[in-house]
């Protein structure tokens, strides 16, 4: 077992009303803020760009593309370097499609309604498999998160709307794994 | 001198493909995420709500009540918090007002429409001075940042409209102190 390491204490830094955690070795203390998702509803015709997960969580199943926005980039470039990154998409983003909060995992997702330039894709590192998908053939049964349940249904919802307020968590949803959106 | 702490030294870790802080004391990696600061433009009648900052930066200008939002929390609840904590502000969230992008400090905020449920607001530790101001008195040579300013600008454009995707950053405008937002 390797020697527990980094932030690890909990302590209520002065001037601070809450703890946080610090690292009894070197006297770093960590804030820990909500991490900003990124990603992209995208579609190619009536077509539904969809990766295969390479990564755990959820391995093996369909998700959108999407992932942690980085420091430097707004959130739309990062919603287009990830579709970049786990399909290999040029795409061209629309509007914010869907503003999710997920305060159990500590996000914000944020994903942008987008449509391909092209429908070449390929996978990239994390992505076993990618697809662009009719409605009816997305694979309902193997999707790795709730989120992008909603997200497919949010983006059907807004067909034929060019100027709308993002969608939110579906009332009394639960975006835990295993709640019911999933 | 205080001896260096903390993350210092960049790597790119293993699969990773950029650089990241880490501490040479301890090993820990920081992975240095955007933060996501929440907020209101809130109105009691057709008078806004601004408060005078206690801190730095910008100590002494004025701004509207927003600050980082914390990991266990929502968007929307962030922001009637931090309502809370600088002005006392008893309010009614709306609507998402504004989204704006601030890569060059690592900020993403949300800004929230909101109204007063009463006109009793108070300083809060991070408030020299709090007010209640019509348009035409708002201390607009003493605005904290340039995001203050479009916000108040993006809350006049909104009003009479229910439905409206959020506002983001004018077309052109700086974010930067200094800017043409200032
Ligand atoms: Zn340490
Ligand atoms: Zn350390």
């Amino acid at each position: 077992m390797q020697k527990p390491s980094g932030p690890r204490e909990k302590i209520i830094p002065e001037g601070d009303d809450r703890e946080r955690l610090s690292c009894p070795d070197c006297g770093y203390i960590r804030y820990d803020n909500p991490k900003i998702i990124v990603g992209v509803v995208a579609t190619w015709e009536d077509r539904y760009l969809m990766c295969r997960r390479a990564i755990n969580p959820r391995k093996g199943f369909w998700t959108l593309p999407a992932g942690f926005m980085e420091i430097d980039e707004t959130s739309a470039a990062g919603a287009a370097r990830e579709a970049y990154e786990e399909a290999r998409a040029d795409l061209s983003l629309d509007r914010l499609l869907c503003l999710y909060d997920l305060p159990h995992i500590s996000q914000l997702q944020l994903l942008y309604r987008a449509t391909l330039n092209s429908p070449d894709i390929s996978c990239g590192p994390e992505s076993l498999d990618v697809g662009l998908f009719p409605w009816a053939d997305i694979p309902w049964d193997n999707i790795a998160f709730p989120t992008v349940h909603w997200a497919l249904h949010h983006h059907r919802d807004a067909i034929g709307q060019d100027v709308f307020p993002p969608f939110g968590n579906p009332p009394g949803a639960s975006a835990r794994m295993g709640g019911n959106g999933n």
